[in-house]
């Protein structure tokens, strides 16, 4: 293991973090807001110190690097990155547990939406504004970011593969062009004017700036964390259809936008995941405006309500318009199965992912075929290219694991004596980086009554589904620590 | 497609049957029940027509016989054998429902033991015997029985081998001997030999004849209809422990009972699958009766419902002898976990089976291993032996499609409404063969208040389960039915 580096590394990670800190410190003086602003200026100062010791002490020329050092790097950066981020909350007494804390920023930088708070209208500005701008780091994904700015001789090109790989979501990373910096900072790029365009149309709402630049980072992350205690209910259908449309656009492959750029509309058109993605929704918004009919005022509301709950659930966002947890058993069992699946590979989204559900599903066919005619040799094909059958090995590998985690999780958080639904309901949340379950942690509920047992195994649940489980888990296999 | 010696070989499982139903309708007369050997008598008669008219039209010489026709016949078997078999209760106004007497019967030959009955004690002798009895022929398969019986001459060597093989549950087919038919007769033999020991011992407890024979059909066959409206609750200790102990059994691999015969005890205790099956039972008894203390008066009867209850579930039988939708979270998170899992490949248990869990952890173990090491080729072994890949691929495949029809199984259910806890055990519970679920599908409750609708959906979903998905999968394929 290659110490020094992923020491190295994690100097960095640290050092950026500090710097994110800077603009919700500068809005805490700004409001007056003094407990934040000691809170955050404390954290930064620790941050850049701990950052400066590191670096100082890991110099030397560069070394080898392999696939698992960037697994291992991946998933050490995103515990220490969780473990300094949660002091804000816990130095500023917003949040006077420091699992608690831990919990939120977890749930914050995975996207997941999760909250132990049972309300967070009184929050001051400057942490309202880290929690959700947690959410639009870990979307797109810190160290994707990092790789993106640092310059280019930092690097050889076996790390920022393997770190690219290991934060990316889907089964298999998609390279936009041969050098993976510069893939980085297309994805940075798009992802930048897509949070803009996001805030543009969330003012000519009339939404205020404040709230609509949290809500927007919320929404680019997949992320879920609102400002308000009622999520986006209390704004005007016009603010929810547009957080409607831009949850759906965040859950796309970002590739897609990129050959959209290079006018390359039929590979777009015709692309696989997409029409799933684009099938799963309209069908599911579709059965649910059926199934709820009569349960609103109008046909227009129950679609508005149907379409962003929807969306909210399938790109793992985890807004919400409605309590949901009241809705008959077809539409919250619908929703409960877009929960497993989620969004796209590649997109900012959480979950089991479209691809992974195509090529199981093309893999299922195959299996059922080959028992038919036992000598066809047959290959998995996705968009006219053959699948390659390591990636239909790791997809199977993931499902597997995907399923005993949460599995093994649904035992442990039951020892809190929750309704059985509660806890299954919440390791899907938390594991597919959702937010809101159903019953006792259904959109009008919280997390906070759960154990403090039970909130570590969240958390390593959250960190496990947002990584894409592998750089968790081989943290844990004693091959990896072995020379 | 065959098609003619799948109608031969339906018009002898046909005939088969009608000689089942004798014993039933033998009961029937003796104990002067008018309306069911009435039933009875017609039903018998009607197949015995049926089958002859079959055997008439597909004389001829003998053909090939391919894997895939192997598959549809033991598929198209099972549902004739359903149809025709849920008769009895129809004719006899016993089930005055035609789909609800299907329910039952596909109930009983899949060794479920979900009800649609409120209550069981107003039924007579003869059509309780039949019920019990369909656990029995259902539980070490049919069609195996069928090859056991019949004379060598009659059967190709590929056909016995894929009839063994989609009936015979496990990730693959254990050839005891060269022999295929031998192989069927030591299982029968075997299975014979367990339920008359199981009947002697209830008898020692002073059960009556007649119940300690209905029981012990619902325990070989791990089914679990009971012949009382509180299923085993009413009987003493003795006789619920002794249900303990021959259910476990009946969850072991039959190959294992071989090998201690032929006085192999070394390969039966180091056998990896049957460790993993002793060792979940050990830790989930330890583990409820833990949980439950002070639930009950004493140490020993919460250890003796514990056992019970685990034993019922993870052998897939169904038997209660406490409401255990009653219990804390935790006993009832480890109880749904056990169902999903189930009992040994090769034994008369259903669920996804330890054998297939042993294989998916230690590939998943591989895939670890390989992320960290990507240059390493390892194989898989179980007991020192290399597992092929096809075996592999295989129950990858079984895991997929487990997963995708429970998920749109527990959707199409959701329609009538019940609680998502109700739809989600409903759908485990009869997929995997076990009977009773939680909340309005608990051990106190039953399948009546379904749709005809989710009704037909639970059928098919017990036929998948019990012949492990690929025989009932292979029905709706385009591919099979191609020449």
């Amino acid at each position: 293991m290659n110490y020094k580096m992923i020491l190295r590394f994690i100097s960095k990670i640290l050092m950026m973090e500090s710097i994110f800190m800077i603009p919700a410190y500068l809005l805490s003086v700004g409001y007056k807001e003094d407990a934040a602003s000691k809170a955050f200026l404390i954290t930064i100062l620790f941050t850049i110190v701990i950052s400066a010791v590191l670096y100082m002490l890991t110099k030397g020329p560069k070394q080898k690097f392999y696939a698992k050092e960037g697994l291992v790097c991946v998933g050490i950066c995103w515990i220490v990155l969780s473990l300094v981020g949660a002091l804000p909350f816990f130095l500023s007494g917003s949040i006077p547990n420091y699992i608690d804390a831990l919990f939120e920023i977890v749930s914050g930088f995975t996207t997941t939406g999760a909250s132990i708070l049972p309300e967070v209208e009184s929050l001051s500005h400057g942490i309202l504004y880290w929690r959700s701008f947690s959410h639009w780091i870990g979307g797109m994904g810190v160290l994707v970011l990092l790789l993106a700015v640092s310059t280019g001789n930092e690097q050889s090109k076996g790390f920022t593969m393997h770190i690219l790989r290991a934060e990316s979501p889907g089964p298999k990373v998609g390279k936009l062009v041969p050098k993976m910096k510069q893939t980085a900072e297309i994805l940075y790029l798009l992802y930048i004017l897509l949070t803009v365009l996001d805030i543009f149309f969330l003012l000519l709402g009339r939404m205020p700036v404040f709230d609509a630049i949290c809500t927007a980072f919320g929404t680019a992350g997949t992320g879920g964390f609102g400002i308000k205690n009622d999520s986006i209910a209390g704004y005007s259908p016009y603010i929810q259809n547009v957080c409607t449309v831009f949850m759906l656009l965040f859950g796309v492959n970002f590739s897609c936008y990129y050959l959209l750029l290079l006018r390359h509309f039929k590979s777009v058109f015709k692309d696989q995941e997409l029409r799933l993605y684009i099938a799963s929704v309209l069908v599911s918004i579709g059965m649910i405006t059926w199934n709820l009919r009569g349960f609103y005022g109008s046909f227009g509301e129950t679609l508005r309500h149907a379409a962003f709950q929807v969306a909210s659930i399938v790109t793992t966002t985890g807004f919400a318009t409605t309590d949901f947890d009241l809705w008959p058993a077809f539409s919250k069992g619908i929703l409960l199965c877009l929960m497993l699946v989620g969004a796209c590979a590649g997109s900012t989204g959480g979950g089991f992912k479209m691809g992974r559900l195509l090529l199981i599903l093309k893999g299922l066919r195959r299996s059922v075929r080959q028992i038919v005619h036992p000598g066809k040799v047959e290959v998995v094909r996705v968009n006219g290219r053959p699948v390659d059958e390591k990636v239909m090995d790791n997809t199977n590998a993931y499902l597997v694991a995907y399923t005993l985690i949460m599995g093994l999780s649904f035992l442990l958080i039951s020892l809190d004596n929750f309704s059985v639904l509660t806890n299954i309901s919440a390791v899907i949340a938390c594991f597919n980086n959702i937010g809101p379950g159903l019953e006792q942690v259904g959109p009008a509920c919280n997390f906070g009554d759960f154990s403090i047992f039970s909130k570590c195994v969240l958390i390593a649940d959250m960190l496990a589904g947002r990584l894409e489980i592998f750089p968790i888990l081989i943290l844990f296999s004693r091959t990896t620590w072995k020379n």
